[in-house]
């Protein structure tokens, strides 16, 4: 990871590329390295879809070393969508192979003068660009049987569908798991459009050739790699919840805990819960022949997702992601889980965020354009997405822009970007997260739900505004240092609960590196990534009255608690006073 | 205009009123007295839509007087297009209307619980608030017709037509002229999307049996007025240009200058100018039996407008404005003045901003939705936003939506509205109102291009940066005065080049109201607004990085002088201090 590949896509002269050390952003990974490339290197006034903006793509600081969990890669650039500094990081496979090619990051430069679309290879010998005219509308699913087929089965693929080549603010880049399927993606701010804005429709990478990355201590890396892994199988959330039965285990959880946003954020339980939970999933899939409990990438050893095959037993998608059945579920009112792994298909096909696209359904069902429940109007609605229709384009351009266009007051978005499967009247820590994050609304930014309603990390009232700043605060910091790592975020459950694995964690970055970095090093990490992003932010026109939810949470009751949303506008001003 | 009147839409309860004296407000007109309103009874973070909006309705302070040029009406609201607060002012006969039945504002608050739509009619015997079904979905020709065979052919009527209705974000509020045809139009910031919010179809008006408001000095009234016209009689703008040739006769002026947006802003001169130019049209109208030299108000003495007459001799619309030419003609490389009348009708008939459409179809033009030059194209794109199609929809959702939805990165907007008809880089004073104003991109909130091309008060080189942002700022400072005694904003071109006249104006108010005001005054009475509106905007998130130009303007120079904007940002954020 010692390489910066900077590939330049026009419009002077034809793509071309340059290879260089790290330069400033040496030993940098993940969202700690997007970020700050981002903040230096891109203008904070610049259109998200202009040649000006940089899509840059990251393993994290563990990636393809034999540790466990570390295959999560960080794609970062200014968000098409929010406006904001942005960075969206997935499963699969890129993450490892990226890191044993040896890039320490890829970035994405300029554009194409004209509309050509390009593929970009990237293998032990070297890279290439090519003219991809063939992938052209093409879906995620086709582009990778066709890169499949040019460059054998040990490829990685990170694609974008029809949506990022239309640059639709709700498009995602795709990025192959185990067996080379599209099914995991960096989804939220419309990273695929910016990929889409610089001409590029594939990059296929092959580590074939290459070895793992080496620590400077193998013999501590192995054991606190061993004491990592231990402390991940005895928590009860990475090493009984989610293998059995994914992230979907939420879906009961939250409708019970009335935080379960409903018919777009209407009433906080679903009826139709038990219908599509994680229990009801994880039997079907079983059933039908597919599997409840699979990786995402190697060196993954919680396993939380899945294999769901159609009613006639033949592979429809990944198991559907708790955030995903929720958006397409219960936010639109639909209780069938084949239509909503279909939509999880068609989602993961056209290269959309399945968070964005539920909820912008979700506001056009308010709207009226269709009727909550209605699951065949729903597949319709992402099938025009898909295909590029006024409509398509109205919805794959997020739920804001639909509220927007039709009229609608009721738009659950921060900074433009949809609200996640939380309700922020009924899970107020999360709302903290929401208002706050330096990437709009992101649950994934400071996950208080895990305080707030799973009591891990200690135990805050979700329905009082007391303690929430500075639980999110607290998770804010330590997600952006876990997102610089490649790490899969869920190590925070056995991180918060268990001082052993958090030690464990940082005794492999020391024996990595050859560091002596401390609790208070990682949470300066944690702390520094959200500084860069915030002065990004900054500098983009953002202000702390950008820092709030819509207005609608805080004056209309939510059931069955039927309170609002009540942390002040004073204490979110205060998260990030540290 | 002793009398506050305050209609209920709802939602607790079928619509109601109150009427009540002007309290805090008595002695503001306007602008003044909208933005006052505004800031002082609208959360700054609520939707544009939302029942806490309030929608004030406001004559001058000189309306309904014997004034001269005092029908000017101002609309305000938090703009649901630019989210900042907004004032809207067109001509019309409301202005006065409103004034002699002694009302100082309306303000519509709340909205129905249901999709019910009303009629407000209000004459000397008072207010009624009808259901108003039969009108549903109509344009504005057809209610007024409707209005006039109900109430008679003295009414005068303000009314939404289908896009205000569809509270679309590019909406106007029709106000009928001398003969009661729907022509002026409060056209930005889709202030008819928030009459539609609310429920009000038309507001229809009768002021028989009113007498005209009287002066505390009569004399010393009617004195200061007869100088006043004498005034814009003898200045070369208001006594021969606009008379003449109306507003369309800066078109040959900007397009020669090289400050004429043509093709969504990608040159600065059209080709096609001389075709659509004020000098053609006006021959054209008067060669149809039409007239190019008309008012819009009782009372003017300008009268800069005109009817346009089909090629059968039949009336089709006003003489369309010189933005609207633009709009509709260079900026979309329309050359064709019967196309470009048909989309003024169209515009006016679906309650539709001239600029923000011409703006959006431009965009459009340049995603590939049409070609530029297409007229028939473009008509068939206003058909759609008056049907309501989801291209529809797009487009009079505005210029921003537009390029969101299309993934375009040329979007000629600031705080998401479209920029008027003077290129700023050609016009780098315009450039400075078009940043800095608290209205989003709006040419009226501080003509430069008076002072930068036509060299009325003073000569500010075009194309240089030295003295642009003192004189935006004078200007915005007298023309937020001018906005709040209801006079037409033209008047503004003899008041800054002849003293007398300016002390004409001065004088009207100190004799009708018994005050003593002097220049001094009135310049605090603009800076007291300006500072009004700002505050209002700060609380609702905008900041010095909202006071910005697209940045294409910065970076792609345009023809014919090859230049870019060049304010400063740090020029930029000196405006507001004074």
């Amino acid at each position: 990871m010692d390489k910066l590949l900077r590939i330049k896509m026009g419009p002077d002269g034809p793509p071309g590329f340059t290879e260089a050390s790290m330069g400033d952003y040496a030993g940098m990974g993940g969202r700690g390295l997007t970020s700050a490339l981002v903040a230096k290197e891109v203008p904070p006034d610049c259109h998200g879809l202009s040649a000006e903006n940089k899509l840059v793509i990251a393993p994290g600081m563990l990636s393809g070393t034999t540790a466990a969990m570390s295959g999560r890669l960080s794609v970062g650039c200014k968000s098409p969508l929010t406006g904001t500094i942005k960075e969206s990081n997935a499963g699969g496979q890129a993450a490892q192979v990226l890191a044993r090619l040896g890039y320490g990051a890829i970035v994405l430069e300029g554009r194409p003068a004209d509309d050509a679309i390009y593929k970009i290879l990237i293998d032990k010998d070297g890279v290439k660009i090519e003219p991809a005219e063939e992938l052209r509308l093409l879906g995620n699913y086709d582009v990778v049987d066709k890169m499949k087929a040019a460059y054998g089965e040990k490829i990685t693929c990170m694609s974008i569908g029809q949506a990022g080549e239309r640059k639709m603010r709700a498009a995602s880049i795709a990025v192959t798991d185990m067996e080379v399927r599209p099914t995991r993606h960096c989804g939220r701010g419309g990273v695929g459009a910016v990929m889409g804005a610089k001409g590029v429709k594939a990059i296929v990478l092959d580590d074939t050739g290459c070895s793992m990355r080496t620590p400077k201590d193998p013999d501590a890396f192995k054991a606190a790699n061993k004491r990592f892994v231990e402390g991940l199988r005895k928590h009860p959330v990475t090493g009984e919840g989610l293998p059995a039965y994914g992230t979907n285990v939420l879906t009961n959880v939250l409708s019970e805990a009335g935080g379960y946003p409903t018919r777009n954020f209407s009433t906080g339980s679903f009826e139709g819960a038990g219908k599509i939970s994680g229990e009801t999933l994880a039997a079907l899939e079983v059933e039908r022949g597919g599997s409840a409990t699979h990786g995402c990438h190697r060196g993954c050893v919680i396993r939380c997702s899945g294999t769901f095959y159609d009613k006639n037993g033949n592979f429809l998608s990944k198991q559907p992601e708790y955030e995903t059945v929720w958006a397409h579920g219960g936010n639109c009112g639909i209780d069938d889980l084949d239509a909503i792994a279909m939509l999880d298909r068609m989602d993961d096909d056209f290269g959309l965020d399945t968070i964005e696209m539920g909820a912008a359904i979700g506001v056009a069902m308010e709207a009226g354009i269709a009727s909550f429940g209605d699951a065949q109007a729903a597949i319709d609605l992402v099938r025009q997405v898909g295909e590029g229709t006024h409509l398509g384009r109205i919805l794959g351009s997020g739920a804001a822009v639909t509220g927007q266009v039709f009229g609608v007051e009721r738009v659950p978005v921060v900074k433009n970007q949809a609200l996640p499967a939380y309700d922020p009247r009924a899970v107020q820590g999360i709302g903290v997260t929401y208002a706050t994050s330096t990437m709009g609304a992101d649950h994934t930014a400071g996950y208080a739900v895990a305080t707030n309603i799973l009591k891990v990390g200690g135990d805050v009232d979700p329905l009082k505004p007391e303690g929430q700043v500075e639980l999110s605060r607290n998770l804010q910091i330590a997600t952006a240092a876990v997102d610089a790592t490649g790490m899969c975020l869920f190590i925070a459950f056995p991180v918060l609960d268990q001082p052993d694995t958090f030690q464990a964690l940082i005794d492999m970055l020391n024996a990595f590196y050859g560091l002596s970095l401390t609790a208070d090093d990682v949470s300066e990490l944690g702390k520094t990534i959200l500084k860069t992003e915030r002065d990004f932010n900054a500098r983009a026109g953002f202000t702390r009255e950008h820092d709030r939810l819509p207005r609608f949470f805080t004056t209309e009751p939510v059931a069955p608690h039927n309170i609002t949303f009540n942390v002040s506008d004073e204490e979110l001003d205060s998260l990030y006073n540290w």
